[in-house]
């Protein structure tokens, strides 16, 4: 078997199509366009473009900018009441802060005073704790992303074996909660894990998301998985750069019914389902129905 | 193998010794017991008797109880006026509303309307995030009291596999994270689980929580298992009433290294480990370093 390629970046496309209609039917509504707002703090080059990206999206899909870059040296006090600021103003639905913050902030405080009803990072522990229990909240951006994938290429997931490899607060463990969701059976495996090789080999769906180049082997996908790749790590290889993923790919595709490259699989997908949130949270904060995304 | 049995009893009456000796420590500080309010709306039997069970310890363990019992058709008004009360009360440490409230009340609000520091039965969807997040909170009681006795029978339980029978956001999902915590790899089954056998047959640990009478055969458990078995269910057999629980207790017994019984195993764990919860509650409210209590 020779894996479908899942293109992320189409994928991403068409739902920022759907988004672009949401906003602009909200925008007829209210007058307005749904807001997200960005905050950086300090100068890191890779954060300046993350937060360049994300205002650039939001305003291609018709929805308002709000951009705060604080130097390097913003306090706490400062950081918290700019917070206070955008959860007081009716205009912002979303609010995402960089991270990392600079060492000297306490990032858990920050989250916390988020509103979580604009927390589109999905990062606030309330937001955690409704996608635990089972209620209406935010979803972090990058497992929200896997799942619309997963979702386009099997349909239903109930009753599939899944595993999802790495269990960080951002990815692994909010991914489990989702395909618990979706009546998969979860396998949630990590560093410490015996025997990965044989257990990722039992499950009709692989995610992972350690970030270690290719720790996951072609050989031990079962034949017809469909394998989400969510890592990405830089490699030299005969003098060349390359971006790889946490699963061998040349090999995982032998095997897998599907499977997402790295770059152009997973990545397209995080700021859109960020932008998706942001609308959905615009949404939900008038208590209009949210309009359906096909996700 | 014949299994060691459990002795949740046994168990439970050494922690609530060492909650007594914090209390009596805490009282000594502060001038005043750890106080748990407990709220019982309406009049059903089973509920009276939790509530009074739970005075009656909290009591006994040196604490001081306040017990509400307000008429079935208590307001939403009503009953949320008494929980702000109950928030601002600086002698009650922690916050318990017996469930289930009648079906005119919103269990939902009610339980978010908890201070999260006093939400000593782990309910607050906050409480289930700060679980998830790896942050400091407290945790539903039935699951800690599982962990307590594993810990207590296998001392550490890094890189075991462990399956979870069961996804409800009272014990399967909260043990799932607690057990993660422990660097388990974590299996998530639950009724649309396919070959839940052959996966039940894979574990180190087994924690059965359906709700469905000796579901769990005894020739699925791995030999030299342990199996925590926190089903129990009324059966009438040859005339006669029993207990049991979620796991064919004798033939398991052949195979487990030990295994809880039922009644005896899990069922003596939960309301000590509310004590344990509204204990901890205590110290921490007052930022006191919270004793070793050996869980």
């Amino acid at each position: 078997m020779t894996a479908h390629i899942i293109d992320g970046k189409a994928f991403a496309a068409g739902l920022g199509d759907r988004i672009a209609e949401g906003a602009a039917a909200f925008a007829d509504r209210t007058g307005r366009a749904p807001g997200l707002a960005v905050v950086l703090v300090g100068s890191d080059p890779a954060s300046e473009i993350y937060v360049r990206s994300k205002g650039l999206m939001a305003r291609k899909l018709g929805m308002e900018s709000f951009e705060h870059t604080l130097p390097a040296e913003t306090t706490q006090d400062t950081l918290m009441a700019l917070i206070a600021e955008l959860n007081a103003n009716e205009a912002v639905d979303g609010i995402l802060v960089q991270l990392p913050l600079p060492d000297h902030l306490d990032s858990l405080q920050v989250i916390e005073a988020i509103d979580p009803a604009k927390d589109v990072d999905g990062l606030h522990p309330l937001s955690a704790g409704y996608l635990a229990s089972g209620l209406p909240g935010l979803v972090s951006c990058t497992p929200l992303g896997c799942l619309m994938l997963l979702k386009d290429q099997l349909g239903s997931l109930s009753g599939l074996d899944a595993i999802v490899v790495g269990r960080s607060i951002l990815v692994g463990k909010p991914m489990a909660q989702l395909l618990l969701a979706e009546n998969c059976t979860v396998t949630m495996a990590h560093s410490r894990t015996a025997d990965l090789a044989e257990k990722v080999g039992k499950a009709d769906i692989v995610v992972a998301a350690v970030g270690r180049a290719e720790m996951i082997k072609g050989d031990w996908i079962k034949d017809g998985a469909t394998v989400i790749d969510v890592g990405t790590s830089r490699v030299i290889r005969d003098g060349q750069k390359y971006l790889v993923g946490d699963v061998d790919f040349a090999a995982a595709s032998e095997k897998a019914r599907a499977i997402t490259p790295v770059p152009g699989g997973v990545g397209p997908m995080t700021i859109m389902t960020l932008m998706h949130n942001t609308l959905i949270a615009a949404y939900r904060r008038k208590n209009y129905p949210v309009p359906e995304l096909g996700a």
